[in-house]
C-alpha cells in the first residue's frame, strides 16, 4: 500500500495534478517522470536511474522489458498478427494453452482448464468466486484477515483493507471472515477454528461454495501460511463440499520459489488465480485455472472485452519458454532468495530486535512496527535511487518485490542502498519521536 | 450476445476444447483460428479472409492494426519504454492526458479529470459507482432496461442480462431498475416516470447516488436515447442530488457519429465511463472522466495492477492525433452512417414489413423479431466471409458493428454478404419453421 | 402516519417524555392519557370522550371491547385456559382454526393451511415472503409504490416509506419496486408494465418469488387496485410462476366492505397476509393463509415465541361468530360504506375542486394536497374531540378508519366534526399561506 | 428446539394437520391437545396432567395464569380499560413505565429509555440493531457463535441457527460472526479475538455498530458467557465506539437468578433487548432498553401496530410488584437453583462421564452428546408426565426450564421424572446403537 507522504513534486509533474483523478497514488511515494526501463531499473524524463524493488507489485517477476519477449511481442506485431479477438480462437491463444499445459502444469501433474475473464487480477477473484457458487449452489465464501483479492464488488468483499472495504461496504455480502495462519499469535490453530465453525451447524457461518486465500499475503503484511495450515484447509474444504481457490495472483509465477506458492504445500487447489507476472511482460492479463469437474459456466456466463489480450499470450509464451522449460532459472531465483534473506536478516538485526523478518521466497520484508518509520524508510530509498514500498494494515513493513531476474550486483546495490536508508532513518532524530 | 450453435470445428480447434473452459463464446460463432488482421479483415491459419462487422464489440472502431498506431507502439517497445509503471508518472501518460484534454475535451467545453482504473469496462463502471456512492454519501443507483455494464458484481447489479445475473444474483444490489427510453412503448415517457418515483418519498425508490445509462444500448438491443430523454434524465439527476453517468463503453470513440455518443443532446454528464476503442489500437484500457468536483477518491481508494496500460497510453494519443485533431475522420464516419442506414433499410424493406431498423450512427442493426433467424443469418454470413453477430435479450437483432475506417470497398461487400445471407436464411425452407 | 406538529401536553405526560423512547408517535398527535374504551369511543383521564376515526389503525373494526368477546375472553381466563402454548396443540386454537375454515373459507371456496407466526403484521410478511422464496427458488420479490408491509428488515424491504426504509437502507435488498395501480397516472397500465419487464429476460428485473401487494394501500395514500389490476396480476403470477401474496393486514376482516378486500375480483392469491383485526379485541395476533401445495416449510423453520397468542385465538373466534356466520354485519357495514361516501364527499366538494376522495368501503378520506393542511385538520379535530389521522406519502389525506360497528349516531358526529374541521381550517388565514 | 420424531398423534389432533402450516413444531413432541394450566402444570383435554420444564421457552417464569396477574388482568377488562392503544398514552403504560424504572431500574443504578415495539422478540432484536446503526451510521453488527435472536430477516442475519438461516439466506447481510466464550474450548479466549479482528484495519471485520449477545445461549447450548468475557466485552465495545447489545429475552426476568443475566457482571450495557418474561403472564410483550443518549429514532422511524399491548402493561405491572419489590421471590430462586444443580448434578453422573452439566441459574440442563438420545429422554419424559425439551445445535441437550416460581414438591417430582427418563433410555438396548 501507498504512502500519503510526498516529496515536493517536479515540474513535469503538473500534467497530472491538473488532469488525473486524486486517487493516484504510488506517484506520490515516487514524484518524478518515468521514461524508460531494463529489467531492474527504472530511468526517468532526466536520465536518473531507479533500482526497482517493486516491480510493478509483483506484476514484473520477469523485469522490465525482457529483450526476448520484446523481440517475440515486436514481431508478433510487425507482423499484424490478432491485437483483438474477443474470445475468437487465434494461432497466440493456441500456442499459450498449449504451451501452459506442457511447462507449467503436466510436470506438476496438474489437470486444469484455463478461463481467460477481464485481463485483472480482480476479475479473474470474481470469476472464481461466482464459478465456485455456481458449482455449489451455496452463497458464502470464506476469507482471511488481511487477504487481499481486489476492489471489484465481487472482490472487495473478500478483500480485508477497511479504507477500500468502506468507499463500498453495503455492497459487500457474502463473506465470512476467518483469522489467516498466525493471526491470533502462536498457539492459536486457525485452520482448527475454520473447521469447528464449519462444523457446527448453528454456528451462523453457513457452508461455504469457497476457502479463499493467498499463499502469501503480499498487501496484508507478508504474513505466510504454512504448510501444515494449506494441507488442513485443503482437507477441509473436501469435508464440507467447498472448493478451495488459492489466489496466487501476487505470489504466483515463481515469486515464492516455485511456480505456484502453493506447490510446497502438496496441495491440488480446485481453482487458481492468476494475473499480474502472467503475461510477464506486464501486459494486462489474467487467468484462472480450474479443475475439469468445476468447468460449469455456460457460453459467455461471465465475459469481458479484453478477455484473452493476443499481445499477453505472446509475451506469456516466450516467458514460459525462457524460464521454465528447465530450470535453471528457478535455481538462480534460489540463489537470489537465500540472498536476500541473508541481507534482510542482516538489516533487521542491525536495527533492533523489534524489527522482524517477514514473507518467504522472493517476497519478503521488515516489519518496522511503525507505518511512519517504513514510510520514512522507503522515502529515503527513494532518495537514493531505490523504488521500494511498504506492506501491511499500517503499512508497517518494508517489502522488498526485486525482479526475480535482477543481476546480482544490482540486487547487492539496491540492498546496500536499502541498508542505508534503515540507518539514516533511524540514526535521524526524529526517528525516536516516531517509535 | 452469442448464438450457441456452432458450425462443426476444424481440427486446430482441438486445443479449445482440451484446455479451454466452457464459458468461451464468440469462438463458437466463427470456429476457425484466426492469425492477422487488418483494418476490417480477418485472416484465418489457413490464409481465409474475413470481413470483420464485430470490430472487437466496438472495440476496433479505427480498425485492426492501424499502421500510424502500430508504428507508434512498436518504437516505444523498440525504445524500452515503461510497459508496466502501476500508476506512476510515465511520460506516455502525461502525453495522453494533455492531448486528450487539448483534442477531445476542450473543444467540447468539457472540463473533467480522468482515472485510470483496472483496464476493462466493468472497472471503469465499478469505480463510476464507488464514486458516486462516496461523493452523494447514497447506495442507491437507477439502472434501465436491457443495460450492460459488465459482468463483476457491482457493475452486474446494473446489467440486466438475466443469464449473466443469474449466476451472481444474491451479491446483487442496491440498483432500481427504471425502463429505458421507449421500453414500455411509444406513448410512454420513461423519464417521466422515473421523476414520479424520486419526487414520491414513499415509493420505495431510494435516493439515488447516480443515474446510470448508455446511449444506444449496445448489447441490450440498439435502444437509443432520445436527445429529450437524455436532457430529461440530466434535468431529474440535477433536481435530485442524483449524478448522471453516461457509460460510452460501447457507444463511444466514434461509434455513434461524435467522439461521445451523449454530444448531440447537448447535456454534460457528471461521470463518463470509457473502456473499448479508447486506446485504438484494441488494447486493454479504460478510463473514467468526472466532473472535477467529484474528485473525491483518496489515494489509492479504488486501484488495480493494470491500472495505466502505458502502451494503451501510445496507442491512444496515436489515435487521438490521427482522427481527432480534424474533422476530416468524422465525415469520412458519416458517410459510412448514410450508407449503411440506406442499405440496412433496403434489406429490412426486402425481408419483410416486420424487420425494423435500429439503432443510430456505427450502430445499426436490422431486427428480425427471432433469436433462431438472426443466428441463422450471421451463420449464413460467415459461411460466406462475414463476422457479424446478434444483440438483443433474445439476441433477435443483426448487429452492424463494422470499423469506422473501413474502406467503402469493404463495407459494400460486408453488406452484400449481409444481404445474401437474409435471403438465403429466408428463403430456405426451415426459416418458415422458425417464424 | 404521524404528523410531527403537537398540540401541548398534558402535566400527567410527563413520565413519557422522561422515559419512554422517542420513537413514539401517535401520541404526539393525541396528547392526552386515555384510561377506558368502548366500541367507537376512547375516554381519558379526566373523563372526556373522543370518537375513535383511527380505531387502532384498522385494527379495531369491531370497535374497543366489544361485549361478547369481553365475555369470552374473561371467562377463558377466570377458567385457566392455557394462555402461552407456543405452538402446542389447544382447544382454543383448534376452535379457532376449524371455526375459520367454517365461516370464512368453505362458503368463499378457499381452500388454505394457516400458520401463526410471531404476534405481529410485519410477521407475517416476513413469513410470507421467506415461503414464497423457498417454494420458487428465487430471490425477487416485486412490490410495489406507497406499499406498507411493516418495519422489520425482511417486510421493510418491500415497505415503500422513505424515512423508515432510511434506517435500514443497507441491509434492504431482494425486492423490485413497479408503479401500483394508477400510480403513473391514467393513460398508464401499471400491470402491463410489470408484465413487460418480467417477459423480457434483459429487463434486469428478475424472475421473481412473489408479487406481493395491497388491495387498498392503507398508509400510502389509499391508493386502490381496481379489478382488472388484481386479475391481471393473479395472470402474470401465474404465467411467470410467481406466487401471488395479497398484504390483507389492513384492508381484511371487513374493512373494504367484504372480509378479505381481494374479494371483489374473483382471485384467489396463493398465500394471504392477516393481522389487526383479526383476533377481534385489539390483541396481538397473525396469520397467513397458504394454498395447500405452497406448505413447504419444514417444523420450526419459522418460529416465534408468541406464536399462536390464546387469547387472540377466543376472541377472534367470537369475533367470527358474532360477525361473519351470518351477512347481517356486513350488510350494516355495507351501509356505513354508502354514508361515509356521501358525508365526504360533501365535505370534500365544500372545501374545493383539489380536494378528492380517496380509498374504498370504509377505508376512505379526503385528499387535501398537503400534508400541512391534512395534518391542522386532524389537529382541529382533535380538538374537538375527534381521533383521526393522516395517511400518505406527506401526510397529506385524511383518513377515516371508523369501527365497523359505530353506532350510526356516533358516525354521524364525528363526521359532523370532521365538516367542521375542514372548515376551520381553510378558513383561518394562515390556511392561504399553507397553500 | 424441536424434535422431528414424534409419538403417535391422538385423535383430536386432526384438525391441525389438516388445518395448520406443517411449519408447527412442538406440538409434535407433545401431541395431545392442552386446556388449562397453572403455575407449572398443564392439563390437557382428557384431564391429565403434565409439569412444565418448558415454560414456553421461559416465556413463563411465574408459571401459567398467576392469580395475582390473573385478578389485575380480568379488572381492566372488565372496567373497558384499553386494549389497543396503537402507542398512544394510557394509564397502563404510565404505571408501568413508572414501575419498572422505580422497582428495577433505580435500584440497579441504571438510567434507560424504554421502548415498545412489535411485541415480538426478534422485533425487539430489529429495533435495537437499526438503533445501534442510526447511532453510529455504520452498518456491521458482531454476533457470535449459537446466538439465538430470532428470525425476522434483521434478526435472523445474527442468529446462528444453520436450518433456519437456510430459508433466507441471500437475505442476511451486514453482521460478522465471532466465537462466543468457550466456543473453540478452554485455552483460547475469544474476546481477545474479537479485540484482535477489530483492532487491525485490514481484517476485514468492518467497525462495528453494535455488539450483540445474549449471556447464557437459550438455543444455541446452554453456553454461558463468564464475568471476564463480558466485561471485556464492555470494554472493547467502547474502546470501537460500538453499542453493547445485551439480548435479555431468554435469559432475562430472573431466569438467570438476578431480575437481568448481565448484573452480575457488572456491565451495563447499551441496549437491552426484553421479551418473553416480561408480560409475566405469557401475553405478546417486548421493549428495548437504550441509554438516553442512544434515544436516537425519530417518531415512528421503528413502529408497529400492537406496540404496547395494554393487557400486558397491566400483568407486566402486577408481575413486578409482587415478585421484585422485595427480594423474598429472588431468594426462593436461589433456592430453586442450588436444588436444580444438585439434582442435575446427580442424574448426570450416573449418566456417566460424558454426559455433562451446562447453563446457569433456572436455565441448566445435561449435554448428552447426541441430538438422538437426548430427544429419546424428552420423549420419556413426556410419557411420564413431563413437558421438557433440548437445545443445542444438535438438540443434544436436556434443557429444564422450569418456572422460578414452581413448587419444590413439582419441583422434586418432574427431576424425579426426568432422571427415570434418563435410565430408561440409557438402560434400553437401542441406546447403544444411537450412541
Amino acid at each position: 500500500m501507498t504512502k500519503l507522504t510526498t516529496t515536493p513534486a517536479k515540474p513535469g509533474v503538473a500534467t497530472f495534478s491538473r488532469l488525473e483523478s486524486k486517487v493516484r497514488s504510488y506517484c506520490r511515494s515516487f514524484p518524478t517522470v518515468f521514461k524508460t526501463a531494463r529489467n531492474a531499473v527504472l530511468t526517468d524524463q532526466d536520465g536518473r536511474d531507479y533500482i526497482d524493488f517493486l516491480a510493478g507489485c509483483a506484476s514484473l517477476n520477469y523485469g522490465h522489458n525482457d529483450p526476448d519477449m520484446k523481440a517475440a511481442l515486436v514481431e508478433y506485431i510487425a507482423s499484424d498478427g490478432v491485437t483483438h479477438g474477443l474470445d475468437m480462437f487465434t494461432e497466440a491463444k493456441e500456442t499459450f494453452l498449449r504451451t501452459f499445459d506442457e511447462v507449467i502444469l503436466k510436470p506438476r501433474g496438474l489437470d486444469y482448464r484455463m478461463m481467460f475473464q477481464g485481463p485483472t487480477g480482480a476479475n479473474a477473484v470474481e470469476a472464481a468466486l461466482k464459478l465456485a457458487r455456481k458449482k455449489t449452489g451455496r452463497d458464502n465464501v470464506i476469507a482471511f484477515t488481511n487477504g487481499y483479492h481486489g476492489v471489484t464488488v465481487g472482490a472487495l468483499s473478500a478483500t480485508g483493507n477497511g479504507g477500500q472495504r468502506a468507499a463500498a461496504r453495503s455492497q459487500l455480502s457474502s463473506v465470512s471472515r476467518m483469522p489467516y495462519d498466525g493471526f491470533h499469535g502462536d498457539g492459536v490453530d486457525s485452520a482448527q477454528m475454520l473447521d469447528d465453525m464449519l462444523r457446527d451447524t448453528s454456528s451462523g457461518i453457513d457452508a461455504p461454495a469457497a476457502i479463499l486465500l493467498e499463499c502469501i499475503q503480499g498487501e496484508g503484511g507478508l504474513n505466510v501460511a504454512s504448510k501444515p495450515f494449506l494441507q488442513k484447509l485443503e482437507e477441509i474444504a473436501r469435508k464440507h463440499d467447498a472448493l478451495l481457490i488459492i489466489d496466487d495472483i501476487q505470489a504466483g509465477c515463481g515469486r515464492s520459489g516455485d511456480f505456484f506458492a502453493f506447490e510446497f504445500a502438496g496441495i491440488k487447489p480446485d481453482i487458481v488465480t492468476m494475473a499480474k507476472s502472467l503475461s510477464g511482460y506486464g501486459l494486462p492479463f489474467s487467468m484462472i485455472l480450474m479443475k475439469p469437474e468445476h468447468d460449469v459456466f455456460g457460453p459467455a456466463e461471465h465475459n469481458g472485452t479484453f478477455r484473452g489480450n493476443n499481445h499477453a499470450f505472446v509475451t506469456a509464451t516466450a516467458a514460459l519458454e525462457k524460464f521454465w522449460r528447465t530450470d535453471v532459472f528457478q535455481k538462480s531465483v534460489e540463489e537470489r532468495v537465500a540472498y536476500l534473506t541473508e541481507r534482510l536478516s542482516g538489516i533487521a538485526a542491525k536495527a533492533g530486535e523489534d524489527f522482524r523478518l517477514k514473507g518467504r521466497g522472493m517476497m519478503q520484508g521488515i516489519d518496522t512496527g511503525s507505518g511512519e518509520l517504513a514510510s520514512a524508510i522507503c522515502e529515503a530509498g527513494f532518495e537514493r535511487g531505490l523504488i521500494i514500498e511498504t506492506s501491511g494494515s499500517s503499512n508497517e513493513i518494508v517489502k522488498v518485490l526485486a525482479p526475480l531476474t535482477i543481476e546480482m550486483e544490482t540486487f547487492e546495490k539496491g540492498l546496500d542502498i536499502l541498508a542505508e536508508s534503515f540507518e539514516a532513518v533511524l540514526r535521524a532524530p526524529q526517528a525516536i519521536a516516531a517509535e
